[in-house]
Parts: C-alpha cells; structure tokens; sequence
C-alpha cells in the first residue's frame, strides 16, 4: 500500500548577506527544491526517484541531505522501525550555485516526514533536523544562514547553529532580491577552503559594525542605512577571484541604483538587494548585460522576500 | 569683563560593550566630568582651571580633549578670532579607568562652546567636534563608542566613527548598569597595544552574531536574548589579564544574576548589565566581595542607563 503522498517545496536562499557571513540569510520566491512523500508499509525512510539533478545525487538516505534530514528527525520520533515513507525529490534549482540547494532539499526532507506524520514537531523545531542534513554537504558542522530561511522565510540573523539560535528580522516591506547564476559550480567546501583563518581586527570591526547597522535598519525600516550597511570586506574579497568579472558585475548593480550587491553563499551567483521591483529589474538588466560582453551563460531570477518558507503545496 | 559662565554635564560612558568593540557605548548616571565656560573679551580658548586632574592634565589646548574639542568647533563657526572663552574643567570621575573619561571631557568641551554661543549646531552634529578632541587620549583617530554615548545618552552603535554614522537603540527599560572600578590606571593607548593584529574567522562569525543579536533583543526587548549575546571572546581574553582576578569577579557577577559582565572600554574597570536594580545591587555586592578578598581598593558605581547624555546644568 502507498499513499497518494505530499508535496513540500523549500525555497532557495542566499546565505552569507553581504555583511552577514554565516550569519545572515533571506528567502527567495519562485527558485526552490520540491520533495513528493508517500507513506509506504515497508518500515524505514527510501529514496525511490530524484529528477534534475544530472545523476549528481546519491540515492543512499544517509549521504543524501533530504534523506538525513528526514531520517534524524524519523529517529528522533522513535519511528524509524514502524514508519515507511518513500521520498521523490525534484531538484528545481541549479546546485553548487550559492542558492542553498543542499539546505533546500535537507529542510525539504524534514518538512516532509513531520507532514507526512501530522506535525509532531512546530516548524520552527525542525531546524536540528535540517542543519543534520545540510551538515553532508558542508563538510562541517553546518552553519543555518540557509537552512533556516529556507525553513521559516524572512531574513535571519543566526546567532547560533549549534544549539540553533535563530531570529527572523523584520523585512523592509517592499525589498526586492535581483540573482544572477553563471553556469558554474563551486562547491561550499572548496569555497570555505580558500578563506583565510584569520582576520584582520580593523575588518572584523568595520564588518560588525556594518552587521549591527543591518539589524537595526531592518527593526527601523531605514531603507538608506540599510544601504549603507550591504558591504563585504572580509569574505567578498577573497572569493570574487573564483567568479568570472565579478566586480563589473557589482558596479554595474550598483550604478544601476542597488543597495548592495554581493556573492550570494559560497557563489558564483550574485545578488542585489533593491527598493523596489523596478530597480530590481534594472539591475538585473545591467548584471546581465556585463556578463553578456562576455559570453558568460547565466540565468537572472528576480523576486521578493518570501516570508513564508517551506510549504506543503 | 567675564559672564557668570555656563556649567556642562558630560557622563561617564561604557565603551567596548562585551560584543561591540569600537562599536557599542552606552552612558551611565551620575558619574562624569562638569565644564565651566566664560565668555571673556580677549579672543581664543584658554583653560584657566582644572582640579580632580592631579595635575595630570594639560592646560595646554590642543594637548587637552575637552580643549581641543571647543576649539575646533570654534574654528569651524569662524569665532576663533572674535570669541573669548574660558574652560574649567573639574574631572568627577577616575581617568585611565575605562570609562570613557576622555571622551566626557571632549564632549564637554564641544557642548560648552555651542551652547555659550546659543547653540549654531544642533547636539548630534557635534560629534565631529568632540570625537577630534578624544582622538588625543587614543593617539589615532578616535572611535565613537564613548562619545557619543556620552553626548547623546542611551545605547548607541557606532557604524563608522569618520564620518560618523551613530545609532542610538532602544534600551531595554529597567536595564541597570554596575561599575567596579579598581584603584589602577590602564591607558587606552597601551591597552590597545597588546591586542593582536587577526581574529581567528571562527571567532570574527561567533563574536559578529552576539553583536547583531545583542541589537535585534535591543528592539524586541529581549532580555533572555541579550544574556545570551553578552559575550567577548576576541577582545576580553587578551585584556583580562590586565585586570587583577578579572574571571572569579565575572564569574561572581554571573552568579549573583548580572545578564552580562565585562570589561569596560580598555579597563581596568569591570562593568555588569543585569535586569532590575535589585539583581544589579546584588551583583556589585559579589563583584565588591571578590576584590576585597584580595584587598584591591575600589569603587562600586550602579546606574540606569542614562538616556539624555550631556546636558547644560
């Protein structure tokens, strides 16, 4: 027997906001991972089918970030030997972009088994499961920059991953996100590999002030501070080598009236945040007019903050 | 011929607020430096009297911050020819303390200049004014995180001190500061010194999240949040070791109840947050208890945060 099944979808999100590495995120609309679960009688959590994903998915539960996702928290319920469920996952977003693919599948696969049984869990209480998921393809402890936006939408400050620590702050109504996606990969271990370990105190503090003022424009809706604020001088710098005219690319958002331009995650994608929607647009018709000289084949996505995260559809 | 003069009040502020260094101040009550000023006939600025110094201050003007401050106002107004006024100064608060008796001096000596002058500029603009006179107690260009605390009262955060870009909060009502101040001087040139060039990256995320945390529980007043994010792991470690028994006193803090305890601006002065006045009163009993132990002499300071800053007596 086999259920008819749910369908979840966990957005993209771009982690690392400019002044916020590992520490801000936002969700976008439109651009996201969908997960179909169905209850089966065979006990314990399968991978039966992923589309889109070129074959660069494991099937196997435990290597795979929807499947952990969904085993761990299946573990926690004490369900594992009682419960089968079988997960078709439909990568809709390109990976290895900076657009939290592997957080959107891992929140994905927790959102899935929680659905499936009824919500034993809030929403908010899925994020260990999510971060356990994540965690395979960072390498590490993950970090909830994505995750947690992807789960619960808006912008987050995490202010700590491990126990999870999180706080969404109020969006400045009207923000637009502009992306920019290359078709490149790079993948967030390589990407955190090149950082330096150390950073220089002058940044650190130039960086924290810059992140504070970000929290506060946000709390104040002070769309010009908020300008202000969208600059990466520790992490940018080190990373932009790795994405094809970068810095033309952000000039020419910033010309073209955004706020802040900066690499979306670990890259290549880029993202500019704007006041509005027309702006917005703009933006994404000089970002991609630069990378157009250079032949650089790429996608544009344009879209509010999704304020609502993962869903069942 | 000399008018009966003005007096300023210009309070004692807490700077380097446990995750905001050069970033977050905050201005205590009833602790600070007063200012007379006097027009006289013969142009210029001179300093004519100081007491509470031990004649460790200069009457030299531009070598002395409530001085050098008045006269660059001056200065900029394009009185410096045509005014006469006469500073003095009566230091009511320790200096080389931590806190921020520089700073209260190159504010007193802004404001006395505008308000003997029926006040040209408004409160905020003179910033620029008093940060150059405190840049002679820092010996580089000076950070905000004191004066304009003690300027403009309440909590601020500093996003960039040239030009200045400021940011009062919204304190936390009730929230009660406890000031332990041990008969030691600590030079803020000296204890900037020995700080260490890098931050660990690990350190930079963790240190950045407690800062925009502490600014978020600020807005939504969040005092279990704010408990959490009053920590310094980068800065704190490095000057603890300049203040005698530093970590039984903080942990003596933290067990009385103090939301948060650490050094205040450069130290050797120890500064706590706690909730109510009581938890506060109890706190500087146990950090009293700590030092006396060990017979280092002291004071013990408890204040609301003060929200008006500097003010005409």
């Amino acid at each position: 027997m086999s259920t008819p099944g749910i369908k979840i979808f966990a957005p993209a999100t771009v982690g690392n906001v400019a002044c916020g590495f590992d520490v801000l995120g936002l969700s976008i609309e439109g651009l996201g991972d969908e997960l179909i679960a169905r209850q089966v009688d065979e006990p314990g959590l399968r991978i039966v089918k992923i589309t889109g994903a070129k074959g660069k998915l494991p099937y196997e539960v435990e290597k795979n970030t929807a499947g952990l996702a969904g085993l761990r928290l299946l573990q926690h319920l004490g369900k594992e030997q009682e419960i089968g469920i079988e997960f078709e996952l439909r990568k809709k977003m390109p990976f290895g972009s900076g657009l939290g693919s592997s957080a959107a599948s891992a929140v994905a696969g927790a959102m899935a088994v929680n659905e499936l049984l009824k919500r034993p869990l809030e929403k908010r209480d899925l994020l260990p499961f999510a971060l356990a998921g994540e965690s395979i393809a960072t390498g590490t402890a993950a970090h909830a920059d994505n995750v947690a936006p992807s789960l619960l939408g808006g912008i987050i400050l995490v202010r700590s991953s491990n126990p999870p620590d999180v706080h969404r702050l109020p969006a400045i109504p009207g923000l637009q996100v502009t992306i920019i996606s290359p078709k490149l990969e790079i993948m967030t271990k390589e990407a955190r590999s090149i950082l330096s370990s150390q950073v220089p105190l002058s940044d650190f503090v130039q960086q924290s002030a810059n992140l504070g003022a970000f929290v506060a424009a946000m709390y104040r809706q002070d769309i010009t501070l908020l300008g202000r604020c969208l600059k990466d001088i520790i992490i940018e710098p080190q990373r932009a080598k790795l994405i094809p005219h970068f810095s033309e690319v952000q000039d020419a958002a910033l010309e073209a009236g955004a706020l802040g331009c900066s690499i979306s995650g670990a890259g290549p994608a880029i993202f500019a945040l704007s006041s509005n929607s027309l702006i917005a647009e703009a933006v994404g018709n000089a970002m991609s007019s630069t990378w157009e000289k250079y032949g650089i084949e790429h996608t544009i996505y344009q879209s509010p903050i999704n304020l609502e995260g993962a869903r069942k559809m």
